[in-house]
């Protein structure tokens, strides 16, 4: 009995891109830091890797898995437009380089496009985790739980999304219910802004500045405000997203491995 | 015997804002953030409180001790510029303000001037609290101060800071002598800077964004360059440039009594 000739489709790192715009309904956007950040469009991909931070771990990880393309969400090279000069002869920057060069690794941030996606991966993605699928809704950073305590809330996330600790403002026994979901560094501006026009119980944030978001909480409390504020660290507030975009992805490139690796919290707490 | 008259000096807000530039032989700026963010400059001072953030908190221990006019080093109503439009409508920052005129309280920003003294107060009061007067020289962000450890270092700092927790990268055992002291939030671009030409054995900084310093300090790490971030949080990393401001300051305005009041870490470690 002669073998049956198993053909795999093979995609270009291009075409990747091109599917994940195309499974995902997504309007090409003129602006956007959602560029290739290393390698080449042409490269036909042995494996992808989705991460939140490309970090030096995550590429030796993927060399290892023979993956050829690293699907990151935030920037490759410590800004926001990934300019290779924001700091003047970046040894490390240029290190890492050298090393995606090594390895033949293409890059490329998937920012702009997956919090286009609806619902907005990283949003939808962190509730699915955090067992709120029930009370989310696309669009909305607002979600209605049953209620809780800050302290339990605390807990239940900390369980949920393996995270080891959290920084909080508020009194540990406030009643929650109603959460402002802005996982990320959305920027104080935003934050604080949801905070004011939609008046949640608590804003779980992935970062934010000190001087804006986290003041003006610390203020409202002294005010007799019952808000509060959850901050989880930017990289394990929107790996979810991440997670839940793989396994989205993976049904629709079958014959091409993707491999989630979590970039998890880069601080040490003493 | 006829008791002698005893004559104190007054001063407005303005004479006082006028003897710190005269003081610190500072040049008036044309471009600063330090204006008056509440008050009138020409209400007659009753007491000075300095401080880093003017938290609710903050005004309400003023007022208690009947001083009228605070000295901040950071922004009153939650970003840099101190726009009330910042976020519309923020009945947080309205009701600061109520607060401050019912208790009849001006507020002074000193941010700019308090970097532009010789030495500047922050670098100084934190070198200062920290026992490493001896290592620091005016205008220079590294120190090297003796040998030791990461692990070391931090429980130092913790000790004569008074900090509760910190967030740190690297290895606990790793040898710290040349440190670049970066108190506050002075933004990825001038961290990372500091990190590639000075070449610190560790980073001290109050606050920084993650997709920057902290994503860079992790792969400078991940390639194996020992250079560790210790991040101590934004108010209490620049809290001991407001308390040697006082110092400073104090005798200069005898008739005057200031009171520090540290705003403290806004945050529950969880």
């Amino acid at each position: 009995m002669a073998e049956k000739a198993v053909t795999k489709k093979s995609y270009t790192v291009q075409e990747v891109i091109d599917l994940v715009l195309k499974e995902g309904k997504l309007d090409i956007l003129k602006e956007t830091v959602d560029t290739i950040k290393a390698g080449n469009p042409d490269t036909v991909v042995t494996g992808i890797v989705t991460t939140m931070f490309p970090t030096i771990s995550v590429i030796k990880e993927a060399a290892r898995l023979n993956a050829n393309f690293i699907i990151a969400h935030e920037p490759s090279f410590y800004n926001h437009n990934d300019s290779p000069d924001w700091v003047k002869n970046n040894a490390v920057l240029k290190e890492k380089r050298q090393l995606l060069e090594k390895h033949k690794i293409a890059v490329w941030r998937f920012h702009d496009y997956c919090h286009a996606l609806k619902p907005d991966a990283v949003n939808y993605g962190l509730a699915k985790k955090a067992n709120w699928l029930p009370y989310f809704k696309t669009g909305e950073v607002m979600l209605t739980i049953p209620g809780t305590t800050l302290q339990e809330l605390v807990a239940h996330l900390k369980t949920s999304l393996k995270i080891s600790h959290v920084r909080i403002i508020g009194d540990p026994e406030q009643p929650c219910e109603r959460i402002a979901l802005l996982p990320g560094a959305w920027g104080g501006q935003r934050q604080v802004s949801t905070a004011e026009s939609e008046e949640p119980d608590v804003l779980i944030v992935g970062e934010s500045p000190e001087w804006e978001t986290v003041e003006y909480i610390r203020d409202a409390g002294l005010l007799g405000r019952k808000i509060a504020l959850i901050v989880l660290g930017h990289a394990v507030s929107e790996e979810p997203g991440m997670e839940w975009f793989t396994e989205w992805f993976q049904p629709k490139i079958a014959d091409v491995k993707i491999t989630h690796i979590a970039s998890k919290d880069p601080f040490t707490w003493l």
